[in-house]
């Protein structure tokens, strides 16, 4: 686990998209959010108060979190003086990019130095087991999406708040980089060893309270002919309780792949819940979530009754209208 | 690729199953395997030339592959002094053993001293790409089961024989550390990373000839809750023409799920299909191959039989028949 409070660490980010990590921290994990670390020509600003290293420190924060993403997902020479002098300040340092914190040699060296730890949320740290497919207590829900990035993040963090809101017990399990930042854990499936990845989630998601809800972060699409192992493993790992159905409506093609049309919400709703009976014979599909930021406000409200008439599902689009209709929809 | 041919290491087997990886060798690559070597107390027996590591050299012999597991899949003490040997005497050592040669001091030492080449088959060596799903030139089959170890790789090598016997252009493609040994390379799919699954077997199975098959080992089983991922990865990856669907009529339970029941035939090919169209709309059952032997002669006939007018489609053991009408089946 990451230490909390965080100072996000926005480097010379060329524009706001830049620092989406950042972003996705202050929006769902603001108490972890106390401040901003900026280099000159820094283009994103999260409304923090800026600190310097020290500054930090002094205010009880514990981890630098790189909330900024350049061009091929480096880290940047630029970055490498103000993130040292973190470590000697007294802060671990937590990132989710390609290059990796533990092969930057003077990062390295610092953090031995001042005993503070490197955390690479792109690779595993823990030996994962093998799925053993027992049946877990606790309830568990995974968003399963038509194509790679159409909201399943999103879906799960914002159904997390809203449970919270009302008092029920949920965890939001992270499976990829950005969700693991935000909420300090979680496994990176996506650079599990194959033969481990459904013990990964099962790992991830064990026994629990009977009235506690895990909602695991999806990736992938079955239907994604790149991805489509690591959402199987998600399936089968999970166990899930309940599916929500996760698209876009106005992507063309999957995501990465222009020859590959996407599949309907109904063939998505067959294959999910067929392999999800494999694991747990009582799964149902509770809701879809639509990502309508593409389309109007009218548009969107058109799209969604039209939607949920003919699924006869609450059909939601929870960044606009929130994700209260997919917890009433949970059993 | 490991050098053949081999001189096959049966160490000290406790029995003939303890040394299956030579006999899957000496059966299916009678080519590649010259000779054996033993040690006292050995069980098996290949009915090949036993040869000192000298002999096999002279004899034109270019690698030792290690044909025996014994309990743990542990390269044993009592090993290391003959394979040092074989360093010494002049030979590269294969091995899909757990425990790596290349964690060995002493092999490494010698290896290295002698240029010699320690293949380690269980994990990748090669940085595969992520699945781009772009259609290639040749043609795939690939076996699917009802579980894991249901005759799959048998399947898969008989049909590649069976082709060749009748002059057809056909490679074995391996993505199981028994398959690569017994061929020489391939993919051990288990041991990839998460994201680079299906590019692994893109990456195996490449553009060929028009009339060119790839006969591609399957792993898994879509309803294998431990093993899924693996199997979605090679339909998406391999982009299949043809699938074999395979299973074993006796077994009770999903190989190392006691809870879980094996899937009908009718679900297997109704998902396996479903995903294959994904990539490949043309793609087509072409036959099911049982492994029949845990029954008699005539149970296997009857039961076959029975199979066959219920699917319509050849259902055979390639043990007891061949595999000659399952490549028939093939468009």
């Amino acid at each position: 686990m990451i230490e909390a409070p965080y100072i996000l660490f926005l480097g010379d980010a060329v524009d706001p998209l830049a620092a989406k990590v950042a972003q996705g921290i202050r929006d769902w994990r603001p108490d972890y959010a106390k401040a901003q670390f900026r280099l000159p020509g820094c283009n994103a600003d999260m409304g923090l108060p800026d600190m310097t290293m020290e500054e930090a420190v002094a205010a009880g924060i514990k981890t630098v979190v790189i909330g900024v993403a350049n061009r091929g997902g480096h880290i940047s020479d630029a970055w490498i003086e103000a993130l040292e002098s973190a470590l000697v300040a007294g802060m671990d340092i937590a990132s989710g990019l390609h290059n990796l914190l533990s092969d930057e040699g003077a990062l390295v060296a610092a953090s031995q130095m001042h005993g503070r730890t490197l955390h690479d949320v792109r690779i595993p740290t823990v030996a994962y087991p093998i799925a053993n497919g027992k049946k877990r207590t606790g309830k568990r829900v995974l968003a399963v999406g038509t194509d790679c990035s159409v909201g399943k993040m999103y879906t799960a963090i914002a159904m997390e708040r809203e449970m919270h809101a009302r008092g029920l017990k949920a965890t939001f399990r992270a499976t990829g980089q950005t969700g693991i930042l935000i909420t300090g854990g979680g496994v990176p499936l996506d650079a599990v060893i194959a033969d481990f990845m459904a013990g990964a989630v099962e790992y991830l998601t064990p026994n629990n309270d009977a009235d506690h809800w895990d909602i695991i972060e999806g990736q992938g699409s079955l239907f994604h002919a790149s991805y489509s192992g690591v959402t199987m493993a998600l399936i089968h790992g999970g166990q899930p309780d309940a599916l929500i159905l996760a698209h876009e409506p106005t992507r063309t093609h999957m995501r990465g792949l222009p020859d590959y049309t996407l599949p309907s919400l109904e063939q998505l709703r067959e294959v999910a819940l067929t392999m999800a009976h494999v694991v747990n014979p009582d799964c149902y599909v509770a809701g879809i979530s639509i990502n309508t930021a593409k389309l109007s406000e009218a548009e969107a409200e058109a799209y969604l009754a039209e939607l949920e008439a003919k699924h006869g599902l609450p059909c939601v689009d929870p960044f606009r209208q929130g994700a209260g209709r997919l917890v009433d929809a949970l059993k």
